[in-house]
């Protein structure tokens, strides 16, 4: 079955959300390592996504849970921050910069196929990365459309039935194994994308030795789609 | 209210439905005016919306329904076509040009605010036609995410929501008046563009005096909201 639209994960996958929530940590003059901040704040996101899949949360959008897992690292941490700084590190989720290589990648496999952001943020938060980034989609798609966070089989599968295309002619590409698992389990294809620098200079190497691509950035990957 | 985002009605707003469904008739050796036959089917469009509305027919998408008041056209006029015509005279929705001020006008107004469309077609139909006429949209918006076709006012409250502005704070960009009260009567500032050649040569004349901006093309309504 050929691949005939591509869905992008987004943080992480196309943007750098930690040096820009980094850099928000460090503006708001709230003490401790801004980068180690940003890491905590985004560990948290994970376990409130299962809450909310898990029917123990109601629904919220990215800035509704970003807002409670800050509020709830300050408290842990014993940190003062006002409302107002809080609403600005909220927002920073987005305005994040994209690797090098996206937006002319973005556009090479635009070329070939149809291709999509399928994110667990919010439909706004995506408008606005996309135009931040200068990035162009055919379609935006998120988790929100479905009320099932990622790696729930109903936010891949919604997005199949919106394209028009089989989950197998669905191509996830992200960098993160759980995600591409989520991915195969509601039967669409995969693509691995290493980001190394998510978590910063010497983190963990990954890998997903189940994806059917893996490569190092998105011109590879229309290179290996176009063969 | 400062209007933060436009939605665009697509068919006869921004695409030419009637030449590129008329070629399409011409093509398929269907014996009678192919203009005349775009029109009738056309004609068929709001009465199956309505009774999808209405509740008497269950959700189709644009491809279901076209497909459906097509049969329905051929039947009554006593024509002839194969299976295979028919399918090709559906997807000739996929594949209509835009006006000749579309793709400047759109980039002109991105640069302004978010420009999404909002469409009854479905989300799929909507990527092929931007795909096809090369606009840029930030964002698919159609009322098969709410599950309710314009003008129902959860087809635009669903837009609204999903962009995370007031509705109020929303414009719907449209050719036709009862697209344009429909939006008004969800709470949107309405912008009417005059399409004079939607229905021909020589056509009957449209206005809407409700609207807050009348405009001859997209080019004009970028210099309206930016002054």
């Amino acid at each position: 079955m050929a691949v005939r639209a591509l869905v992008f994960d987004v943080f992480g996958t196309l943007v750098d959300w930690r040096s820009g929530v980094a850099a928000s940590f460090r503006a708001s003059g709230v003490s401790g390592d801004p980068y180690e901040l940003a890491d905590a704040w985004r560990a948290r996101y994970r376990p409130i996504l299962a809450e909310v899949n898990g029917g123990s949360r109601p629904w919220g959008n990215f800035d509704d849970l970003h807002l409670v897992t800050l509020d709830d690292l300050l408290t842990e941490r014993d940190l003062e921050l006002s409302v107002e700084e809080r609403r600005r590190l909220v927002a920073a989720w987005h305005r994040l910069d994209p690797w090098p290589d996206v937006r002319t990648g973005l556009d090479a496999l635009r070329a070939q196929r149809v291709v999509a952001m399928l994110s667990n943020g919010h439909v706004a938060l995506l408008v606005d990365l996309a135009r931040h980034g200068d990035l162009r989609f055919d379609c935006v798609l998120s988790a929100e459309l479905a009320q099932a966070y990622k790696p729930a089989p109903e936010a891949y599968l919604t997005a199949a039935r919106l394209l028009d295309v089989e989950a197998g002619e669905l191509m996830l590409v992200a960098a993160h194994p759980w995600d591409l698992d989520g991915a195969r389990g509601a039967g669409l294809r995969t693509a691995f994308v290493d980001r190394p620098l998510e978590y910063g200079e010497g983190s963990a190497a990954r890998e997903d030795p189940d994806a059917d691509e893996s490569v190092g950035d998105l011109l590879e990957l229309a290179q290996r789609l176009a063969g």
